[in-house]
């Protein structure tokens, strides 16, 4: 079946109709069906399915072991985010399994498709959950205390589920047989105007906290001069973080989520928290979250307020591997190498294994949203691609 | 039994263990402990209690009948509230009512305490919900098609309840009946340094929603210029709203309510909610919409947004009655008369009958807060007030 095809099959799974696009978060119904949809259509080409002890579901053509093909992404969204972004390199994979069946073709080493959990952090947090716990550089304990926006823990999620907290942690006799991972994803900007692109790197970035702590009153009986209202500096850190990431070369940062906390409208809120996502094709994100960061400060300490960082992610630019991204222009000739600025589970697994990307070109240029897009052409395109480049190493 | 004792009585009812302090909201299961609680404290009085067409529980020393004398407050909470505004008044009241029958007084007109619905608006938005229906102030088709944060509309609510949704509106029969209407509460603010003060005035007041809607996008990939994100002008006119508060003659402004859609870390917002509370002592409260408006509006173009003003609520200036104010003078020598920038049912009453205040001091100057606070003593005092001021026009 066609990529397109299979999307089609999943189109209703996880709509929110809150927010529009899909909410399809790790531990909740949506996620559930994913991945039995997943399951069933892995069995249906004869791969065999397993889960491993982070939750990443891995489906194997022939048995598995070293020197593995590996191709995949993930089947969960952002709130609110577009039908691409991860179920677009899920059924790729498929239909590239399609493609390789229909050729033929008898894989000489293990492939496998992979659907990692949590890649957006969309629910915990912390992006890239499963392939950061499979390599190690996700601390297993620090992974169950995650806490959704509910206060719910990852472990307490997990068990609710019928799941087992207690096995998250490194994984690296699975990620030994890795040979190399290849993984197809919708493109996330502007900058891809022919079907297929190949991934050269992903820039540096991260995730931080910043939390305003002040003294939640009256709207109304308080005084403007008596008030140590948090939403003033966490308001004065939004724009402090657009003018920060002008300042520095070519860098992006956003707060896309803040949280007053009670959230009355008549109440002068006693927290704030807002989160602040850099990225630096230039260097580290450090020096933005400094410059922001002095401006919370300054502006926490004019109203009266405390602010607090917490770091949630970071990871350092990457650069995909060099013989795969060859392989992949042999099999796309022509194609652009597109540096990216968008985190990716093979973004973590390129500091263990040969790692490299597909990208497929968007029309909208819109991701995390519900305009994004990819046309059926371009699709079938990168699909080709994607089974060229897994028959390549066994031909 | 004192006000106090009877405030312990419910204080595990209704806490946010996420906020702090309590959220006690309309058609909620803490709503219903707090009405049954309620109506059980009545009947032990030997009071008469009916649920009016509004959803506002009237307890009646003797028949109901016309030129009745009523007293209460309210029992919902805003969210994170303190246990003492609202609760205060109705406790207050049923203690009062105590130390009437320990004096052997009886009623020679009707006299009841009642408790409103909904005077926070912190579920659906629109304050003193239940004496605006009662008063037709606000319009009931208008009331039932109101939402709460989740989508679930009032009249959806009230059904889930075993509530008629379609018996919501103007009560003229019921109001023509209150002969005065007194209302006992905590200071809210740091106006009152003795035990208490009476109610000279409300200040004018409402509350605004302005949506921003930008282009949901990509935090990571999506460049500067490139960027329509709605929480840039949100967070412009939270600093905007303080500073139009500040320009004007002893104004409040307070943008206590954000929220950023869809809210993912990894994701420029496409729309930003936000709640606008103004209150104006000297004069009405547009010229400082206007004002916060305008910096919305150009701050949403600079950033390629739109945004859209919803006027949600507004109350105009109260003064209280004199006649009553004197009386209440007369049973609390000394008291200073307080105006108060906080919006009450007494308020709404007045536009229609005798209507004023008692207001208890708060040593902590801080409220809509778990900080909220009275001390006992002032507490006693406040009701010995209230008793002498309800027993005094059947003298």
């Amino acid at each position: 079946m066609s990529a397109v095809g299979l999307l089609r099959q999943i189109a209703d799974v996880g709509r929110d109709r809150a927010r529009g696009g899909y909410s399809r978060h790790l531990a909740t119904a949506a996620e559930s069906d994913l991945r039995d949809w997943f399951t069933e259509q892995a069995a249906r080409r004869g791969l065999d399915v397993e889960t491993d002890r982070n939750g990443n579901v891995w489906a194997w053509w022939g048995a598995p072991g070293d020197d593995a093909v590996v191709t995949g992404s993930h089947l969960d969204s952002v709130p609110g985010g577009g039908a691409f972004d991860g179920p677009l390199g899920v059924a790729s994979a498929l239909a590239a399994v399609d493609d390789l069946l229909a050729r033929g073709f008898a894989p000489a080493r293990p492939l496998a498709v992979v659907v990692f959990a949590e890649e957006e952090g969309g629910r915990f947090g912390v992006p890239c959950l499963g392939s950061r716990l499979l390599t190690g550089s996700l601390d297993a304990d620090r992974a169950r205390g995650l806490r959704d926006a509910d206060g719910v823990t990852l472990a307490e999620a997990l068990t609710a589920r019928g799941g087992d907290p207690s096995a998250l942690g490194p994984d690296p006799e699975r990620l030994a047989r890795v040979g190399r991972f290849v993984e197809l994803h919708v493109e996330q900007g502007r900058a891809l105007d022919v079907p297929v692109g190949i991934g050269s790197t992903i820039v540096a970035h991260g995730r931080w906290r910043l939390s305003f702590t002040g003294q939640g009153n009256h709207a109304g009986t308080t005084a403007l001069t008596d008030r140590r209202d948090p939403m003033i500096p966490a308001a004065a850190t939004v724009l402090a973080a657009r003018r920060a990431a002008a300042r520095a070369a070519d860098a992006r940062a956003t707060v896309g989520r803040l949280v007053p906390t009670p959230g009355g409208t008549n109440v002068i809120a006693s927290s704030v928290d807002l989160w602040l996502d850099v990225r630096t094709p230039s260097g580290e994100p450090g020096p933005v979250v400094e410059d922001v960061l002095a401006a919370a400060r300054e502006a926490a300490a004019a109203e009266g307020c405390t602010v607090e960082l917490v770091r949630e992610s970071l990871s350092g630019a990457v650069a995909f591997d060099d013989a795969l991204a060859a392989r992949m222009a042999a099999a796309v000739p022509g194609a652009p190498l597109l540096p990216t600025a968008a985190g990716h589970d093979a973004g973590v697994l390129a500091a263990h294994v040969p790692a490299g990307m597909l990208h497929v070109r968007n029309p909208t240029g819109v991701s995390h949203a519900p305009d994004e897009h990819a046309e059926d052409d371009d699709v079938e395109r990168g699909v080709r691609a994607l089974a060229d480049v897994l028959a390549e190493p066994a031909r």
